[in-house]
C-alpha cells in the first residue's frame, strides 16, 4: 500500500474500538463515545496540521488552508454518530476518507487554491434527540434553535444540557449564515445503504437525489389496568390500535414507498399490565411528496379508526421532515465528468459513474437548500446498513478516497 | 377513630412516599425503593415489639409469639413490591392491614395461642426479574433455585447479584420445608382488582380461586436494516409478525379468556431502522386450563404463520405458569362463617360474604400447593388496578383490618 493508503487504514483502525459493543456501535451525540470520536477527529487533524474548530452547533471543522486566496471553501466530510447498534461505516467512512484524500493530495504535491474543510456533523442519525441531521439543520437554519435546544433524550436530558455538559454554550445554537456564505460546495462520501453499486459492478457512485422523508410520532393513550382482572370489554388497551397501525403502514407502503416502525415504547411496560400508553415512531419515505402525503394520510386514518374502536386517544405529530432533494445538477455533472474519465464530456449517465437515488437522509441533503452539495457512495456488497453487519471492502474504501481526492483536486484546484 | 384505626392510617401514610414517582409507584425488589419498604416493615414491626427475620429467599417475617404453644403459626400478609407505575394498594394494603389487625387484637386484650407471622413476600409482581410470586415460589419449592438466582433484570443484573448487594447469600435460595411445616395457614388481604364488590355493595369479600395463568415470551428475530434504503420485499422486519400476533391474541381471548401484551422491546430501537428483533410478553389467563391451552396454541400458531410470511424466526418460551388454584375449601368456609355473622352456619355463598374468583395471581395461590391459604379482598370502587389510579376508601380499608382481626382471633385463638 502507498503511504496514504496505510494512513487511511491506520485512521480507520484507530476509530473502530470507539463505542463498539457486542451488539454494534453506540455512538450517540455528546455521550462519552461521541466525545471519544471527537477526540479521534482532533487527533487526526492535529497529525495533519489542520487546525480544528467546533462551530456554535457542535459540528467539527478541520481546515486545510492551502493558498487561502479568499475564495469560498470546499467542505468534505460526513458524521461520526451512529444509530443504536449500528455499523462502523455509516458516517465515519466519509470523515476518514476526507482526511485520507488530503493525505493523497499532499503526497502528490497538491496545494489547494481555496480552503478545504473536513467536517463531522453532530447528531446526523437523530439517535439521541430524535431529529435526524440536527447539526446541519441548525447550521442551515432548518430548525428553530429553541426547539432544538429543548429536545430531550430517553433519560430526559435536553440537547442544551448535554451540550453545556460538554462545555458548549447552547445560547449559541442556531443558523450560521457567515459560515454558509464561506462555503462553495459540500461533498459527502458515504457507504451505499443498498446494493445497487454491487449489482452494477462499480466501487463508487454518485447520488442523484434523496426521497422526501420524515418521522412521525404516534401516541396511543389508553388506560393502565391489571392484565388478570380487567375484562376484554372494559379495556382501553393502546397496544391493539398500535398493532393495527403497523399492519396498515405496511399495506400503505406497498405501492413503492417505505414505511417502518422501528421504535416503540409501551408504558409502563409491565408484562402483567395493560399499557397506559404506547408511543411509536413511523419512518416514511416515497419517491415524491404526493405519494408520501397519501401514505401518511392512509396510516393516520387507519390509526384513528383503530384507536376509536378501542376507546384509545391518538396523537400524531410530525417530528421531522425533509422534502425531496435534488443535488446541484451542475456540481453533479462536474463530478461525473471527473470520475468517469472514459466518458468525460459525455452526458453524466452515458455509461460513466453510476448515479443513484436514495431513500436515506444525509447532511448533504439538508445543506443542499443553502449551497451546492453532492454525494459519493462506496459499494456495500450486502446492502445491509444500520447494523453491525454493514461492510465495505478496503479496496472499495480506497477507491472512494481516490475519487474524493480527484473531486477535491478539481473543486479546490487553481 | 380508635387507636388501632389511627395506627393503620399512620402506618399507611408513612409508606406512601416510598418509591412514588409522578407516573406511579416503582418499588422493584432489591432496589433502593424496595429497601426503603423493607425498612418501613422493620420499623412497623419494631414499634410493635415483633421481632423481624428475613428468610433465605428474602421474604420478611415479623413474629407475634403470644403464648407460643408450639402449635404451627398463622401467617398473614402480602407483598411490598409494585408493578411499573403501579398503585399504592396492591400488596402494601395486606401488609399494613396485618400490622393493624394485631394492633386491634391487642387493643381488645387478645393473646394468640399460636404464633402470628406478618409476611412480606419478595418480587410478587415479577416486575424486576420477570417471574411473578418469586419469593413464595422459592419458599414453596415451585421454582429451581439456580434458575431463580440466574434471572436477570433489564440491566443484566441477576437476582443473585441483587440479593448479594443487599447482604444476602444467594447460595441459601431455595425451598424451606421447615418453615412451611411450621405454618397452619396463610391469609392474604388484597385490594380487589376489579369492581365486583362495589357492584355487590360489599366492603370485603373472600377469594374462591385463581384462574390458571402464565407468561409467555415471544421473540421475533429479523434483520436490522436501514429504514430508508431497504425495499419492502427485501425486509425481514420482526415488527410485522409481532403486530399480527397482538391482534391474534385479542381474537383468541374473545371467548371469555384474557390475553395481554403489555411489554414489548424492539431492538435496537432506532426510529430510522428496521428492528433486528422484537421481544414481547404475552400474559394469558382463562377460567380453566383447557381454555388456556387452546388460547396459547392459537396465538402461537398465528405468530408462527406471520413470522414465516416475513422471513422472521420465532421463539416462544413459557416464562411462568400457575395452574388453577382452589383455595382450601375448609379454611374458606371457616372464614366465610366468621365474616358472615348473619349467615353463620349457613352455606358460605348463602347470602353471606361475597366469594369471588379472580384472574390475578398471588403468593397465596402459590402457597396453596403446600398449606391451607385464603384471601380477603377489599372493595376497589373503580376496579382500576396496576395503575396510580388504584384506590380503596379508608373506611373499607378499616373494614378489611376488622375482618382480618376476626380471622386471626379465630385461627390463632385458644
Amino acid at each position: 500500500m502507498t503511504g496514504s493508503e496505510t494512513g487511511f487504514a491506520e485512521l480507520w483502525e484507530s476509530l473502530l474500538p470507539v463505542g463498539r459493543t457486542p451488539a454494534g456501535y453506540r455512538r450517540y451525540s455528546w455521550t462519552p463515545a461521541d466525545l471519544a470520536c471527537r477526540a479521534w477527529f482532533a487527533e487526526a487533524a492535529g497529525a495533519r496540521n489542520l487546525p480544528v474548530e467546533t462551530d456554535r452547533n457542535g459540528n467539527l471543522w478541520a481546515w486545510w488552508r492551502g493558498l487561502d486566496s479568499g475564495a469560498p471553501a470546499v467542505a468534505v466530510g460526513s458524521h461520526l454518530d451512529s444509530v443504536p447498534d449500528g455499523g462502523a461505516f455509516d458516517g465515519p467512512l466519509g470523515v476518514a476518507s476526507a482526511f485520507a484524500a488530503i493525505d493523497l493530495l499532499r503526497e502528490r504535491g497538491f496545494t489547494p487554491a481555496r480552503p478545504v474543510g473536513v467536517t463531522a456533523f453532530t447528531e446526523e442519525e437523530g439517535a439521541r434527540f430524535g431529529v435526524a441531521c440536527l447539526g446541519s439543520r441548525l447550521l442551515a437554519g432548518a430548525i428553530e434553535p429553541a426547539a432544538a435546544a429543548g429536545l430531550r433524550d430517553g433519560d430526559g436530558i435536553s440537547l442544551a444540557e448535554a451540550m453545556a455538559a460538554a462545555g458548549l454554550d447552547p445560547a449559541d445554537l442556531g443558523p450560521d449564515d457567515d459560515r454558509i456564505a464561506g462555503l462553495a460546495a459540500y461533498v459527502e462520501l458515504h457507504i451505499e445503504q443498498g446494493s445497487a453499486l454491487d449489482g452494477l459492478g462499480a466501487a463508487v457512485g454518485l447520488a442523484a437525489g434523496i426521497w422526501p422523508h420524515g418521522r412521525w410520532r404516534l401516541e396511543f393513550a389508553g388506560r393502565a389496568d391489571h392484565a388478570g382482572t380487567t375484562w376484554i370489554a372494559d379495556r382501553h388497551d393502546p397496544m391493539l390500535p398500535f398493532a393495527a397501525t403497523v399492519l396498515a403502514a405496511r399495506a400503505a407502503a406497498a405501492g413503492g414507498a417505505l414505511a417502518t416502525f422501528g421504535k416503540v415504547i409501551a408504558e409502563p411496560g409491565a408484562a402483567n399490565g395493560i399499557s397506559s400508553a404506547v408511543r411509536a415512531w413511523l419512518d416514511a419515505r416515497a419517491p415524491d411528496e404526493a405519494t408520501l402525503d397519501t401514505l401518511i394520510t392512509e396510516v393516520s386514518a387507519a390509526a384513528r379508526t383503530a384507536a376509536a374502536e378501542h376507546g384509545v386517544a391518538l396523537d400524531v405529530r410530525r417530528e421531522s421532515f425533509t422534502p425531496a432533494v435534488s443535488f446541484d445538477p451542475a456540481l453533479r455533472d462536474r463530478l461525473a465528468a471527473i470520475l468517469s474519465p472514459a466518458s468525460a464530456g459525455a452526458a453524466p449517465n452515458g455509461g460513466g459513474i453510476p448515479v443513484l437515488p436514495t431513500g436515506a437522509g444525509h447532511d448533504a441533503g439538508i445543506l443542499a437548500a443553502r449551497l451546492p452539495t453532492a454525494m459519493l457512495f462506496v459499494r456495500n456488497p450486502t446492502g445491509v446498513s444500520h447494523s453491525p453487519a454493514e461492510h465495505a471492502d478496503l479496496a472499495d474504501c480506497l477507491a472512494g478516497v481516490t475519487a474524493l481526492a480527484a473531486v477535491l483536486a478539481d473543486l479546490a484546484g487553481p
